[in-house]
């Protein structure tokens, strides 16, 4: 009953498999090998378009490479106040981009709304000392387990491009919004404008499987020299692209999150019954609060998952507010033994 | 018959197999998981006494973050003249130390000597504005398949302390120097003073296994949040865990690497019939000098491997260098068939 | 009738006197003249202890390289929300410390409380992803023109002290302070528990004098190279020298910073009748709310002011708040124009 | 008898008469004010074309802004080998690029040829990981008292454009090349092909008056900003503007470096008596090679000047070479007692 995050699963088998499919022989290094080539002709028939990929080492080293391809001496980073790249990235976006401030857009269970960036957006009037807003990172779904329809994401990025901003997006859990939101690839990305994103694989099955997918080939020309100055670029590049064939291949990478979605809303229903949901889930993500007594009885059974800040919601003095997270491992089988025990 | 260079090969089946049996179940992210911790107890072992361990993803990265953990503003950096740490990896170690300078120790077939790090050094007298020497970095194996000795290693390092340097090695193909020395890990590293390495796993037989060794755990304490700010912390870290726990064991790595050198031997000794050699290989690359018609030959005959500059020795006008690397992958039928073709 | 900043104003005849004092013959450059080394010797009198004084080109580089002498990698600086480091200087301490945060505590008035702080850090706990508290930056006299009693100021910087950090003062209008609360400049800093302040001379009469000021000398060890690497080491040390020699005998900055304060009072004590203050002066600034008709007839009269953002005092429709900032080159004949206009 | 630097002088009596006649009343800060409006238009004068001119503190500053203007990551910086950028700034220029390298073009008394440069260049082919060159920065005067004419300058600013490189003149004795070589300040530069410069005024009779002038206005839009984030934006521009009023009005710019060149031919006409000169001076700088006797007998007569390593000139055991610097301050009189003790 292990529902702490959807990174503490292994890999899927159909991952392994691909590692030992490719596992003998000699390939060129650094990404000039024949699987690299094929994966990266696998993204854009995922995206409808061509694209320029840009294999990395985990998400944060996706956001903060991101960054700096956009990055300006002075410049700041726009993002949802609860965002990743904001809270749980050691600073590495200020780092790589030398010192560029991430500006908190306010946001309610995880999304912001166009008035409250344009109210943020406000407080930057340009040459102004406190920074020129440069880049609106976008994260889908959100950290909150909500999701960004087709329809949203294109009226955040259409301000930003209006006032001179790149649209990236942070996909760590991608597929689990497409899944979610049964929208295309394409309708979620660039179509709505965005510029770049981060394409994660890892959460959602692999070992390790990171992307920055440049929607625009050669828009960003000095990416790869930041991420091979980053140490980012692998010499056996073959190990990432055999785990994206198998991602990417048969529909694999929406099967699996299609799967933890439904883990998630399984729990959710199951729960509405012993207590109460902070707020609805639309992917992977469920965050209950429930009775201490019904948490504590959970967790000495063996249960793991995190207690959650519940700034958003009205909790009482008996009740915890707590994240659920499920992935391509969860099994409904589990599922039902922790909401048997709840 | 492929000899570009050791990461062009894929990973040994002994890695394949701990990755299959460790990617099921759930596991604590971002290191906290059991195997992480018993690699760690492995790395003890082997080293003979306690040492913190870092994973990164690239060498370069660990090479560059052991830069930023001793790093001073204005600080030198100083390596051989042919280090990869200077020559090839994009300026990450300038880059992570915010602009630290690597000053080259002039060196002969990958090496410098005392005199020589004795000279570079008198050109940076204390307070001067040319930069205040920080750390020394040697690398074992060298770039050109040679070896320090203990007593080399001991001399440089016991200098660059008395001048008030940290002692850094690039271990890259650390496993071909004690393979080839057959001096201990121990009496390699600490016991002659090094106080951090970069530990590489992926050129001798791993997928993406590199690691940061500090000898004095705790010395430096900013090590972990560079590593998780510059994207290096693995969230799914037993993958590269699994990965050494199958390259320590059973003296894996070693055995591998012994592999490798002796085919590189193999090599020389063939070579010696229709060439000659550079100089004298010690570890697991080979540069020969050959006829040009010959070089030509075997291309064509599908080998694969890079010309060398030959700044150290002596070529006819019809002879070209080329460096020939060989891994844990290289059998001797393939080194044999290179060998009768020449 | 120029309010506009104490920035607009020129230097004192008492500077003017010493540069033309200084301008012959040959001096030791970099600060190793005898001007040098008397000036800091005044520091020394002025703080009541030994001090380590280091002279940059503007208050932007001292606080910034303030931030830089004491940052860690992941590192956070706790301001005042409207902090001058923060918001005007073009994310300067970012830079400078490579990435380091700087989060805003809530402040009414400019000043923030022990509460207000105590709050912004329980949100970074130990460890934490978000960042690690490694200084508090606070600003006397304020943004707003009030200033922190000694006893204001011991109280945040034990709790600041208590929890790890660093304190440092950002005393771009120190003198202001001083002046204001009659208290000593060892009360105001060290003896309060300040390990670092920004010296700011330039405000009060200087052409171009700033200082950080470091309390424990030889604490922080990389200064001088952080600061000759940034570029603020004068060649001709002395013309910053000179202008501190005169800045500090006779006490003649406190008698330039009194007479700025007085003349606010009298701004202040004149405004009342026509109009009314966002809160009361204790320093050169007054803030007060004007009817529009007013401000524009003073405007059009050619009086020099900014207009303020009014986000803590309630405005009508037909008022504005403005900022008013008198220096030692206001006169009160100005004032009195500037009243009887009104 | 000072011949220690020419930043040991102080400032001239024309440029505190400017001084004295800007120090009162209010002007705007952060250079909207009408000296430095005015002064901005006098350098375009100066160099016959419409230039952007930003003032910095020091050389050093304008030095490393302007490698940060135009940095890439993973960029190099090709300079002589004894440029000042390279060997006396602290890693300036290293750390406002975020770790660019210098890479040394070797020189012959303060020159580098076109030979050099292009086998310095051949050595960063495009795409390697050692680095891109990104730009050329040429030194005239150089650090050895020599000067590039305009030919010279032309071609090598010719083949480090044709390569994709731009090019930067460290101008930090500008005045003396001018002076001596009689060419306009447009041919030495932008008819040149220069596309920006570091332009000292400070060894040349100011306090402190350094600018970056950019030839083509607009061409680098982050310098402002570059420029206010490294704490390089005087509140009170004036006070540089009035010292460069100063230095460039009535052409006294090109006297005071006229009179030092001329005391620095009258040092080195003098000196072919008792010793001889490692070079022939061209500007303001001469290299002797003494007798130690003499050095020594000067030295305890009190006349101040370094000793200057002897790299590129053969000097007996019982020899000593010299720097010695003239400088607007330096008087004939003073020459001829240095002379008359040798």
């Amino acid at each position: 009953m292990n529902f702490a995050s959807d990174n503490w699963a292994g890999a899927t088998p159909e991952v392994m498999a691909a590692l030992a499919r490719h596992n003998t022989g000699f390939a060129t290094a650094y990404g000039g090998d024949n699987v690299t080539a094929s994966v990266k002709r696998r993204f854009t028939e995922v995206f409808e378009r061509e694209v320029e990929v840009f294999f990395t080492a985990t998400g944060t080293a996706s956001n903060a490479l991101s960054m700096a391809a956009v990055a300006e001496p002075g410049g700041l980073i726009l993002s949802s106040a609860d965002a990743h790249l904001r809270n749980d990235e050691y600073g590495a976006s200020e780092f790589f981009t030398h010192g560029m401030k991430v500006v908190p857009v306010p946001c309610r269970f995880g999304k912001m709304t166009l008035g409250e960036l344009e109210a943020t957006l406000a407080r930057y009037p340009a040459g102004g000392r406190a920074g020129k807003p440069v880049v609106l990172s976008l994260t889908n779904a959100t950290e909150a387990g909500t999701l960004y329809a087709v329809g949203e994401i294109a009226a955040l990025v259409k301000f930003a491009h209006k006032n001179g901003m790149i649209a990236h997006m942070d996909g760590a859990r991608f597929a689990n919004a497409v899944a979610g939101l049964g929208a295309s690839p394409a309708d979620l990305t660039w179509k709505a404008g965005v510029d770049l994103m981060s394409f994660g694989g890892t959460k959602n099955g692999c070992w390790a499987a990171e992307a920055i997918i440049v929607f625009e080939p050669g828009r960003f020309p000095g990416l790869d020299v930041l991420k091979s100055r980053a140490g980012h670029t692998f010499s056996k590049a073959r190990f990432v692209s055999a785990q994206y064939e198998a991602y990417l291949e048969n529909g694999n990478w929406l099967k699996t999150a299609a799967h933890a979605n439904a883990m998630a809303r399984r729990l959710a229903d199951g729960i509405t019954a012993a207590g109460r949901l902070g707020w609805a889930p639309q992917a992977n993500e469920v965050f209950p609060i429930l009775p201490k007594t019904a948490t504590a009885r959970l967790r000495s059974a063996g249960a793991v998952f995190h207690p959650w800040p519940a700034d958003e919601v009205q909790i009482g003095p008996d009740e915890e507010m707590v994240r659920l997270v499920t992935s391509w491992a969860t099994s409904a089988d589990e599922v039902d033994r922790f909401l048997g025990m709840l």
